[in-house]
Formats: structure tokens, C-alpha cells, sequence
């Protein structure tokens, strides 16, 4: 939208999280609290968004990167104070501003499109968004005129016994004529007990000037949560994943306990996929149809295909096909590419290989840097020897091989197609296709030893 | 009870559901939603329950099987239609019919049988189950008179604010004078906006006649949920496992978080037995007293004795006998029976083998198709080696017998009472009683090999 | 507090608990109930704390050991005649008494402090903790005067309809002038339908008597549950885990999911730890600042160094260093030591054993019994052969050394400083330091062996 704007307050040390971590920065769901603000705000396609960002913040920008522009708040003096520091990128424009806070990872783009056509509705110089409280205690209240319009915003502790009965409450987040934003903000004082400058202010400024003040008033008021501690930053968490989860159930998703399923925003499920108790599904992953995934199993930044089963197991940065069978207690390790129709079993750990088409780990086995053709069986306790202490080596098995049990690959090695290894070998050469290759001792039994 | 029907209305395609799944077929704690709503009109004895099935639900027959009759739904065209089509089998006989609907699987006989008897106390032509709902919205509001009768029932979107003020809702579980059923449903039209043949209308029609329609109030709102979604589900799934964890604690189960414990409607369990966190007992399986379960724990369709203790790990369609201690992380999988006092420990897997009394796989070992003696001990790494790529191998291990770490055992393969199979040994022929059996290379140190 | 005295009643049955385990040892959290209630009232420096005992239950005497004194009530003939039998201690002491039951594991000593603290300052004989009951059915209701003291306490189900409207409810803790509570008692008598003394007699006696008898409203309702059967007793672990976490998230822990975080109350964690679901931190530990834990670990009785990560393993009576990362899928058993930027992976066990800095045990490990010095590698599969079936012996392994894949390590054996142990290799000797050590036979290729 063009002429739209957004301040994101994210200067705030947030004390009260007792956290080396920038406030903004702590994730909820998985994405960082401010980053949850800029995509709802990203969504709208603002032509501007400027972040306040606190002295020594850098980390906010390495983050967010120029996905916005940013300016910073050297002192904390206030929230009048910070959304001054844009000054210098928009007080020349014409257009609406809205001020939001990174704290606010609830609050919708929806919410503030409201936000935005109310405003223009009503021909308000400022309008408020708030939300009815079930206990006000402690926030500022917005009282009303008749008309419906503000007469003004009160703090709880400013607020008379009348007042405090209000429920409608200021959320913090604002829009404004954004001119009439920068030309009150000059005139906001710092005469008070913290000597701040405060952004409500302007709305007490704006409204002596005989300009309309309008409320929008959200249905939510869980979209309204600002975090300041860690007691609301999991408050956070559960409506966030509530939210998600609900949203994938009327998506066709069963899941049997959306109180214990965790799913990060940024990841899709298909239709008829059942997820059980205990998992996490994190990052940018995909999760196709008729998949089980869990219990307490985790999927983070990985793709699996359809009517894929994987319990109680952990899969990170892989591809995986369709009707794979995973687990339970399974290791997935990064970069690697399960095929179709393969079988990885308990105690199984893939790490940066690719396993062809019906390939079998059904036990113990420890699978790295490792090209496995189709239809290979790796028996119980077969390993890739990939590391000799300095270096990782790789190992090829072309397609139909079958490795013994407890077998040691030692790569660099090849095993040929439809070869043998038996069990209990340690390979060092290269193994041509179609061949038996053994490396083991001769079997002798001492009768009657264990009489002694 | 003679002269009692049923009939269960199971045709309603769910396509809120989005699912390949028949609605009813979706299961709530392991059981899908119609075999609940069969379950408790079985549990009443009842002399016919006929299920409406849609067209091409055969998935629905297969399940249900022989429990019930059934009759087709060819086309949807409204509950009333749907009642309409249990004629053939029902229409002449004398005595009462209830009309449940196959998605409210939290309804219980007891509930069922309170509106029987309501049913007849008051003389009754039809029946209205009803509950309180705390919002009311969308739901079809019970009009009662001042003798406490049913004046009519009237849709949300037909109600006047008075009538939307009522919180007392139509469950959509009736109970009717049979033939007065099937007599009146010949009266109903479809002259409305679907064009359907609605049940309630039934009602109007009896109430036209001068007949008495009667409504009984559940106290149970939670138990009438209809499911209609999968948010509902999850709501079903919620409800029922509060209700099933209630059921054992107060039989003296401790459940440490009863939100994050999942119990089947089949399953037991004993006095004294500790549940942890993320614990699933699945299918008919039957936990003894004095155990200790979870956390993270599945069992399926087990049998688990006493004093037993399964930590992180899963057991499915096995026999687990008394003061046995299974993981963590190990896996019991199908046709597996493990006698009294063994010890299961970390990264073991047993599959179709049956370990003797006082035997022990520690750690790291795969045993399939074994046949194990007791006071065996499976050193670490100790292996069944049971494939060869085409067949499967039974191994036996008598009693006494010590198989030392990472050894293999080529099946078929017996290894006689009090052997020693040595660590490291791969063991193709069969080893006597009391021998010591070995199969490895000397070792070989090469001084200062390293210094290279 | 001199002339403070405590009587914990804890002679009760509990047959609704259907248990073997008498009812106030049934843990919270990790710890018994009547622990609970010991740990606050001794928080609080009483000069007397005398527990009330049943008959036979040593067991409770055993666990609390010389934390209080004991009295015996042989038969259960009530409270009033529960607290007479500390009559011999206490009955010629000046000094206030507080009565408490040993199955209200929430009451804080701060409440208890308050509760004293208002009789003090009320100058009553007796005073009544008391609370306000959303539900108040069932409990014994508290009759105010106008001037707030207490007329009387009337039961349930003797109360009128206008005090069944009264919510404030009697918890059955007390606050008594210790010479008045023992003269009172004297005249308790025990006509009425159960043939018991009770203790609220004493009430009414000391009324009666002139005297003033008070009441402290607690605002936590919550504190005062007394745990009757295993639905209050997770009822009351729900609480207590809130609690606890909600005290950890204010000291800077991040939850993700406190409703599904379980800790302790005897452990402590540092800030900027990350908690994920299903993390259980037991018995006595202590994770230090800047760790990730979970999802679904076991922390018990361990100490975690800083900025050390576990997940999804079982950690018990160990001690862990600063920067080690653990799992998916590890086990640490009882009496390991693990020094700082050690990588434990997956499927890896570690039993009685030091792992010396920067060690690796990647994959599929067993070590047991073993002293590991420092930048050791335990190559996947490689095992420490502990045990003949008869005793354990050690294995010492020097900084530097090499252990090969599949291994094993026949204790007692030593692998000297930088020593390498080929892969496949079972050693049974000592390995000198910088020597290679090799057991193994050489490959042998049978080339189209496959073809037939």
C-alpha cells in the first residue's frame, strides 16, 4: 500500500526477561517475536518500515537484514521518544503511520488492516487499537466519548475508581496521520516522573487541536499480548500454537492432542497426516499426506513424502520420499535423501547420505557420507567407517548390495552391485559387483571349557 | 432389552473433515467414533441396531462387522431420510426406537438408558435428548412449556432473542415410540431451502397430533459433542481421555499429568501403577499393579506384569512378565514374550523371540527369531543375525549360555546351555553345551605406528 | 520461632487412594507430601514439630527420619483425637500451635507466617485458615460475625441453605493458643454418628468459653487442596509444577511448554537455558545458564555445565560439563563423569565412566566401567567389554587414543596415549601408546560368488 507506513518499536531491553537475548529477538513458535511482526506487517506491503532499534542492537539487524530500514534509539527516553527517530526517513510524507511493538508477536495483519480502514473511516487523526480485558488491572484505559469517540487514554494508576471499571484498554499499537504524528511528537514533554517522552501523548496533543481521535476495538485481545517476561512469552507460545494447530486441523490434519504438538509457522501438512502426542515440527518443513509422524518425534527443516510413518525420531535438513518408514528411535542427520519405500529401523542414524529406492536399515546401523543404491539390505550393526580421526571418507554401495551384520565399511570403499558382504567382516578394498567379500576368523569350539 | 431399537445414523459424508477417511470411521483414543456409539447401545442389549450407512461406505461395514444391520442411504437427503430407510427392518414392530448419530462417540449407555426411562415415565410418543450448553449459538434451542413438556424445537436461525436467550439444546439423540416413528416420517416433506427430509420435524408432527414429546435434560453437555471437524475431534479426543484417566486414578493408577497420558478405552491397569508423561497404552493391553511406565512410553496391545518397569520405550503385541526392567530406549516388537526378571536395557531390539526367566540384553543388541533360554546374557552388541536377504533363521540359546559383545549369530544357529560365545565372534555352526566358541584374529600391536 | 510448635497430621489412611504406599508418602513433584509440608513449616525455625503417625507406618517415620518428632495414633478415632496424642510433648508448652495435615503439599510457609502472624494480632485462642471456594460443596463452611470473627463452622452437610451460600470453607488447618488447644480438647467428646473427636470441636468448645476464635482468609484457594484420592493427587501436581515453572521463568528460563515441563522442587536451572516439551528435571539437579534441554529428556540427580545441550536422552546421578552436547537418544548412567566439550551421539551409553575433555563417543557406544582421558575418539559400534558374566573390570583409555568402529575393548585393558585401534579389532591385550593394535583377518573377494 502505498502512502502506508509502520514504526516497529524493538529498542526496549526487556529487563524483565532476565536474557543475554535482545527482547524482540526471543522466538516464539520458533521465529523471533519482532520477525512475527514484520511478516504480518510485510504482508500488507507497506511502503516503508522503519525499526527502532536500541543502541548496540546489532544482532536485531543482522536478523532482520533489509527486510526493513532501521533507526536507532541511542537513549531510552520513552516511546515518544523512539518513534521520533524516524523522523528523518518519514516526516515529510503523506500518508498513514502505524506504530507497532516487536513484543506483539500475536497480532495479525488482519488486525491491522482493521486497524488501518477504521482509522480512514472514521477521518481520525489517531486512532487506538484496543481490546476488552477480563481484568484491566494495570493497563491504560481508554474512556469514550459518547459519540464512541476517545476522550482520552488514562493509566491505571491515574485512572479514578469509575475508570478502573473500564475494560477497554489501550494495546499500544497505533495509527496515525502521519504528519500530524511528527508535528505532535515535537511538542511532547518529558514533564513527568521517568522523565520520558510518551507516545499517548501525542493523542492527548492531536486531541486539544480538535482533532478526531477514533478506537478500533479487536475481538482479541490474545492478539494484544505484549511480552515482557517469560511467563507471557509462553503464554505466547500456547495461542500461537494453538492458532497454528487449529488452523492445520480444519485443514484435514488429525491431531490428537494440539496441547502437545508444536509446529512452527513456517511449516505445511497435507490432508489425513496424523500427528501424535510429543511432536515438533520446526523450521520450513513439509510434511505431505497421509504421513503418521510421532510420538515424540522431531522434523525440522525436512520434506517428507506422502503416507510416510516416522515415530519417536528426529529428522533434520533431509528429503525424505513416500511410504518410508522411520523409527521408532531413529537418528536423521542433516543432508541426507531417503528414497521411496525405504525402511529405517530403531537405532539407525543416516547422516549426509542418500538411501536409492527400497533400501533397508532396519537396525543398529550407522549410515554417513554414504551413497546407497536401491534395494540394498544393511543388516544389524553394519557401519560406514567415514572418519579416520582427520578425514570423513565416502562410501559407495551400488544397488542390490547386502551387508552383513555388524560388517565395517572402511571408505573410501565401493561395494558392486548385488554383492555380499558377510557378517562380521571389516572391508578395506573396494568389493566388485556380484561378489562374495569376507574378512573374518574361522569358527573353533573348545569343548567342555566352560567346566573348568 | 426386548422391544428396544436403535438405530445409528452413520451415512453423513464429513466433508469438514476433509478426509479420505469415512467420518465415522475416524478414531477418538484408538477407536473410531461409530464403534463407541455401538459400543454403548451393545452394552443395553438391544434387540435390533441397525446402522445407516452411505453409499459406498462398505469401509464402514467392514469395520462393524456382524455387530449390527445395515441399511443404505443411497442419496443424502436428510436425517429424516435417513431414519426413514431402517423402515424395512423396523417399521412394524412394536416397542421404542433411539436414534443416535455415529459421530458423537462420548454419548454412554447410562445416559442412553436415563433417556429410556425418561422416554417411559412420561408417556412419551418421542423423546429429545437435550443439554445445557454455555453458548447456545448454532445449536437447535428446546422450547419447553410450563408442565416442562417440549412445545417445539426451533433452529438457531428461526429463533426469536427470547428463544436464543434458552441455553437448553437439541443433541440430536432422540427416542420415539417406534411405530409412531415410522408413521410420522411419512408425513415429513422437504419443502424447505436444502430440500431435505429433517428428523426434528418428526417432532412438529407428533406434537400436531396431540401427542406427548417429552425431553430429557443430560447433565453432561461434553457427552452429546457432535463431531464435525477435527477441531472437534481433538475436543473428543480431550474430553474421553480425561474421562478414561479419571477412571483409573480413582482405581488407584497414578497418572502424573493425566493431560499428557493416553489411554484406550480396552486397556487396564493395576493398582499402584505409575503412568509418567507421554505415555500411550494402546489397543487391549493390560499393565498389572506396581509398574512404572514412561515417561515417553508406548504400549500396544501388550501384556505387562507386575512390578514391572518400561522407561522410553515401545512394546507392541507382546507378553512382558513380572519385575522386568525394559530401557531406556529399547523395542519390543510383535510376538514377543519376555519372562519374569529379564532386563531389557538401552538400544535392544527383540522381535518375534521369546527370552527366559532372568535373561539380559543390556545395551545395543538385535534379537530376532531367538528362542533364549534362561539366565542368558547378550553381552553389548550381541547380535541375531536372522536374514540372509531372502529367508528368515531361528536362533536358540539355552540356558545359561553368555554370548559376548558384537558377536554374530549366523542362524540357523543353536548355542548350547552355559556356552561361551566369545566377543567379537562370528558363529555359523552350532556351539555344544559348555564349550567356548571363538572366532576371531589374533591382535597385532605395531609399536609407534602412529609416530608416522 | 520459639514457642511456635507444629502438629502434622499424617496418621490417615487414605483408603481412597487404593494404595499400598500410605498416603502422605504418595509424592508431588518428586517429593513426598508430608515433605512437603515438613520443608515449609521447618522453613519457618518452630521449636517443635511433632508428626501424628499411624499405627504401623514406620515407613513415614523411616523417610522423615529426625526432621520431627513422632507420636503413634493407634486408632483412627478422629482429628481432635489425632492431635491429643502430642499432648505429651506439648500440652504444658506456652506458645501458639499450628495443626496442619500432612496431605497439603501446596501450603507455603508463607501462609503459614501470615496465618500466625493474624492470630497474633487478632489475640485469638484459635484461628482458622481459611479460603474462598468457587465450589464450595462439601466443605465445612466458615460463619462469620459482623465484627469478621468466626460464630461458628458448620459442616456441609449440616449447614442451612443461607450458609451452603457462604463460600469461605474451613481447610483444616489451624492456629491454636497451645495451653488453650490441649485444655479444649479434654472436653471434645466423641457422640456423634462416627464415635470421632474432632478437631473443630475445639472450636466450639473455646467459643463457648468466651474466647476469640479468628479467621485468616489465604487468597490462594489452591494452596489449602488436601489430596483424598490420585485425581486431587495430580490435581495438586498440576499446581505445584505451575509453580515451580512459573518461578524458573521469572528467573530468565525459557519454557516452551510449562504445562508440559516437570521439575523438581529440589533442583535449580541457570538462566538462558532453553527448556523444550517433555523434559522432566528430577531429584536434585542443577542445569546451569545458557543450556538447551529437551525435548523429552531425564535429568536426575545431575549437575549440567553451562551451555551444554541434551536432547531427547536420560541423564542420572552424573555430572556433565560445560558445552558437552548429548543425544538425540543417549544415555548416561549413574556415577559418569563428563568433562566439558564432550559430544556424546546417538545411541550411546555411558555407565560409571570419565570422559575426559573434547572426547567423542558418536554413535552406537557402550562404555562402561572406563577411564577416558581426553580427545578420545570411540569410533561408531566400539564397546567396552566390562564384564565375563561374573565381575566388571576396567577399561582406561589415554588422551589421544583412536578407537576404531566395532571394537571391543576386553577389560581390564589399557589403549595407551595416541594409540589406534583398527576397526573390527577385539583386543584383549594392552595397547602401547602411539601403536597400532589390529585383530582382524584380511578380506577375501570371491568374485560372482552372487551369480550362483
Amino acid at each position: 500500500m502505498s502512502n502506508r507506513y509502520a514504526i516497529i518499536l524493538a529498542a526496549g531491553q526487556g529487563t524483565r526477561m532476565k536474557s543475554k537475548l535482545y527482547k524482540v529477538l526471543h522466538p516464539v513458535c520458533g521465529k523471533s517475536m519482532v520477525q512475527h511482526v514484520v511478516d504480518q506487517v510485510s504482508s500488507l506491503g507497506f511502503e516503508e518500515k522503519v525499526t527502532v532499534v536500541g543502541f548496540g542492537a546489532e544482532v536485531v539487524q543482522e536478523q532482520l537484514g533489509d527486510q526493513v530500514s532501521y533507526v536507532v534509539q541511542k537513549e531510552q527516553l520513552g516511546t515518544g521518544h523512539a518513534v521520533m527517530q524516524a523522523a528523518g526517513i518519514l516526516e515529510d510524507k503523506e500518508g498513514t503511520t502505524v506504530v507497532l511493538c516487536g513484543d506483539t508477536p500475536l497480532l495479525t495483519a488482519e488486525t491491522i488492516d482493521h486497524l488501518l480502514a477504521h482509522h480512514a473511516n472514521e477521518g481520525a487523526k489517531a486512532t487506538v487499537l484496543t481490546a476488552v480485558a477480563e481484568n484491566p488491572t494495570g493497563y491504560g484505559r481508554v474512556i469514550r466519548s459518547n459519540a464512541g469517540l476517545v476522550e482520552r487514554i488514562v493509566e491505571h494508576k491515574d485512572a479514578t475508581e469509575e475508570e478502573k471499571n473500564v475494560h477497554e484498554i489501550n494495546t499500544g499499537t497505533y495509527c496515525f496521520d502521519n504528519k500530524a504524528l511528527f508535528e505532535a511528537l515535537q511538542k511532547v514533554g518529558n514533564n513527568n516522573a521517568q522523565g520520558e517522552y510518551y507516545l499517548p501523548d501525542v493523542i492527548e496533543i492531536l486531541k486539544k487541536s480538535g482533532e478526531t481521535i477514533s478506537a478500533y476495538q479487536t475481538p482479541s485481545f490474545d492478539e494484544t499480548l505484549g511480552v515482557n517476561d517469560r511467563v507471557a512469552l509462553s503464554e505466547a507460545e500456547r495461542i500461537m500454537k494453538q492458532r497454528i494447530n487449529e488452523h492445520w486441523m480444519r485443514q484435514g490434519v488429525t491431531i490428537i492432542d494440539p496441547n502437545n504438538t508444536y509446529i512452527s509457522t513456517e511449516s505445511t501438512i497435507g490432508q489425513d497426516t496424523v500427528l501424535y502426542p510429543g511432536t515438533m515440527i520446526q523450521g520450513a518443513s513439509h510434511i505431505d499426506s497421509g504421513c503418521t509422524v510421532g510420538p515424540n518425534t522431531e522434523i525440522n527443516n525436512s520434506i517428507i513424502g506422502q503416507d510416510t510413518v516416522i515415530r519417536q525420531s528426529v529428522v533434520y535438513n533431509s528429503k525424505v520420499g513416500k511410504n518410508v518408514s522411520i523409527g521408532p528411535f531413529a537418528h536423521i542427520r542433516p543432508d541426507s535423501s531417503i528414497s521411496d519405500d525405504v525402511r529405517i529401523g530403531n537405532f539407525v542414524e543416516i547422516k549426509k547420505s542418500n538411501m536409492g529406492k527400497g533400501s533397508k536399515a532396519s537396525h543398529l546401523s550407522y549410515i554417513g557420507d554414504a551413497d546407497v543404491g536401491s534395494d540394498v539390505n544393511f543388516s544389524c550393526g553394519a557401519v560406514t567407517v567415514n572418519y579416520d580421526g582427520k578425514n570423513k571418507f565416502k562410501t559407495i554401495i551400488e544397488d542390490g548390495a547386502f551387508i552383513g551384520c555388524n560388517a565395517n565399511l572402511i571408505a573410501p570403499v565401493t561395494v558392486g552391485k548385488d554383492a555380499l558382504v558377510a557378517a562380521g567382516s571389516t572391508i578395506t578394498d573396494d568389493v566388485p559387483g556380484k561378489a562374495l567379500s569376507i574378512a573374518r576368523a574361522r569358527q573353533t569350539n573348545k569343548a567342555d571349557y566352560m567346566k573348568k
